[in-house]
């Protein structure tokens, strides 16, 4: 199976790996990308970590990536902050990855008078940064989340995500957030600009129907699911807009230069 | 305005103090119920205290209370679980008042392989209480909610309540819990149980149309809102069903034996 692209934006977990478990078809996958010399940007929900962490943590997997083949949630929260207000006064909650994206982009933390009241995946979460959160927001904050994934897969099994965290903010002030990660078009969008291409030159690949695929048929996009993650053919099947291509494993497809 | 009953249940905050401010009419309302030995019962949504602290609080307040005139939505959580199964293995978020009813009714408090997981306000809530509590829903335990307010007033403003917090579970598991507090009836047939008395024999004290007005509505008793807390005359104006009584301070009521 094939079309010519000239640019590729890939989904992480389900697609390029399981958790700690390598998929050898999407490492064999990007090499060829990488040989052929047609772009890749790994565009991702995961707003906790910065680009630089989630690059290592893919060449540690064999993916040919480094940072500027990153692009997360939490970069395109910040970006996306910067058109409502240029270095806004930001309340935070949220990790590591939010906190250093929203510094770059020059933004101020702030735990009273925000701007913007911006919510991740917080794994230290407490009731006073929620607190907090909750009061910017009654007070006039513009609310945003990164994402809205309710549950994260673990070895554990299915733990809160993002979104079943952020319900906490929703539901106590009654006001919803924007959402920026997949499957809103925000993230993509912003993805395509990173690359400098169009949404009409460049495909979206990923496992999960919800997320990956969804994020790309709002932005227009033709859009490869994966079978080797969160989606089944069952699923999609009575879904009413299909993937423009479905594919078992990423050795089906072959890359052909746009 | 009145009409004689033999008991009265009665809402805390809004309806006996504000905060910290004591509410002088509400406070002869009850010495007045203490003197004539009219059995009344103070029933409230608040899960994190045991009712010996509520009835201290209330004693400071000069409100002649001890122990046995209060009825929490912990008390009536536990004696709920019970029903469900007697010395439940129960994965608990919770404060402390939650905790000690939960172990008086006899209940074990576990982490893993819980038969009910239950949740009440928790300001001392962890990522790790949210991700096992997650996990016990998944596998199969029964869900149960202290009660479901949303906001809880402070001197700061409206943060998170219960119910907000309960989201993170509901948002991301998909299962909805049973909630026990006001509005439902569950807590108000307890409490009358508790009374000894039936609900055609006892009234609903409160400032809350949404909470105290709507349980008493569903348990078929009589309602006396009085206007010294949450809801105003405006609001409850356009609601279907009314109060028995409406007042702007329990010193218009006129206590009557029954």
């Amino acid at each position: 199976m094939t079309k010519a692209y000239k640019g590729y934006l890939i989904d992480l977990d389900g697609t390029m790996y399981r958790g700690s478990e390598k998929i050898p078809e999407a490492i064999e996958f990007v090499k060829e990308l990488k040989q052929q010399e047609i772009p890749y940007l790994f565009v991702t929900n995961n707003s906790t970590k910065p680009p630089s962490d989630v690059a290592k943590h893919l060449r540690e997997m064999d993916v040919p990536a480094d940072e500027k083949h990153v692009f997360t949630t939490s970069m395109a929260t910040a970006t996306y902050i910067s058109q409502i207000k240029n270095k806004a006064k930001v309340c935070m909650v949220g990790e590591e990855g939010l906190k250093l994206a929203l510094l770059e982009e020059g933004h101020e933390l702030v735990e009273e008078g925000a701007d913007i009241v911006v919510m991740g995946l917080d794994r230290q979460i407490t009731y006073e940064k929620l607190a907090k959160a909750a009061l910017n927001i009654r007070a006039g904050a513009t609310f945003i989340a990164t994402n809205g994934d309710v549950a994260l897969p673990t070895e554990r099994g299915l733990v809160p995500g993002a979104g079943s965290l952020i319900s906490v903010l929703s539901v106590s002030t009654g006001v919803t957030p924007t959402f920026i990660g997949k499957p809103e078009a925000v993230i993509v969008e912003q993805a395509l600009d990173v690359m400098g291409l169009t949404h009409k030159e460049t495909i979206m690949v990923g496992d999960n129907y919800h997320t990956d695929i969804l994020a790309g048929i709002r932005t227009q996009m033709d859009t490869l699911l994966v079978y080797t993650g969160v989606s089944t053919k069952e699923q999609v099947a009575t879904y009413d807009e299909s993937p423009t291509f479905e594919i078992d494993s990423l050795s089906e497809w072959n890359i052909v230069k746009s």
